[in-house]
């Protein structure tokens, strides 16, 4: 096996470290988070670090890595306390993954794209029309990481939508089903197939 | 589309609501985290929350979820400093999933599955025998969500090993020729096909 130590991790060239530790956590979710401004200018940007947090209260988490992540989501966010969450699937891989160019604030991502909003009961932020999952989330609060000055931002789901042919009867919903992507590193990404389901587990011993 | 609003989500029974909240971020991380007490005593519990924080210096975080998470792995990370993260692939799924039922803390999930410890380079914590990216951690910080009272560790990498065919020129390491899973809500698992590398972005407005 090829071994780096935390020395020789440091010494890397940039471009070759960030590939090897965004690659080193295993398949990551892909999501388009969407806001809108107090003045209606829209945002949309790619993000494979959204996580569960919980499911009662149901709350999710995401990671914003002040140095390259566009800002205007997290003022959007902070300013008006929404946003959406949408799963980037197989339709729309190369405009959800252009979304990552660093547009200046003035240029919304909806215009430089195919992606469309959509707009529906009076949610505040525009929804990614056409992806099979859409969330509508309230921000809660936030968390300063102090080692490299990263943020966790909790929100609130207030609203979900799932595409009805994923839907299983138990509540799983079956991603593969609506095509849905997964990330691997900074731009690798695949379209799984479900293999298993597992039964809930208990001792043997 | 199906469509639950916060109250209906609050409202459905248990096992529905952890599938559906569970399932709704998309695929996560496959991994097992693996650690030793200071009298000696291994424990290994299968985690997707693992997550890239930032790769200079190269931070990873995980959540822990104080009421479903064997505590042990909190428990010895404190304790002792030191833990591993292990990627979860296809010939070692079910031994995998398994670790998720709730032993008695004197009970070693080495020793309850095929899963094998793997001591190497004087590290304290085991490494899980086999898996074809192995991350030996170091305990940072944690931060405890108010909102439901679950913490996010952030862990430093001080040991990386990589199958080596997986590990490409640039430093990315493609994780579907290890035969790497990803899982899809509480119990679902996929073993995803890398399908495209797109390129750095940049504007074209």
């Amino acid at each position: 096996m090829r071994y780096f130590n935390v020395n020789d991790i440091n010494e890397l060239a940039h471009l070759y470290k960030i590939n090897l530790i965004n690659s080193c956590t295993g398949y990551k979710s892909a999501n388009l988070i969407a806001t809108k401004s107090a003045k209606n200018s829209t945002n949309v940007a790619i993000f494979s670090s959204v996580i569960h947090l919980g499911s009662d209260p149901p709350l999710l988490g995401f990671i914003l890595r002040p140095t390259t992540v566009p800002r205007n989501t997290h003022n959007n966010i902070v300013e008006t306390g929404f946003y959406t969450i949408n799963h980037i699937h197989q339709e729309i891989l190369e405009d959800a993954h252009h979304t990552s160019a660093k547009y200046k604030p003035e240029i919304s991502e909806f215009d430089a794209t195919k992606l469309k909003t959509d707009y529906k009961n009076n949610f505040y932020a525009p929804f990614v029309k056409d992806c099979p999952i859409q969330i509508g989330m309230k921000y809660v609060e936030e968390y300063n990481i102090k080692s490299n000055n990263t943020k966790l931002v909790v929100g609130e789901i207030q609203e979900l939508y799932i595409e009805e042919k994923l839907l299983k009867e138990d509540g799983f919903i079956n991603l593969s089903e609506g095509n849905i992507a997964t990330i691997n590193g900074l731009n690798g990404y695949a379209i799984p197939i479900l293999k298993e389901r597992f039964d809930y587990q208990r001792p043997t011993k």
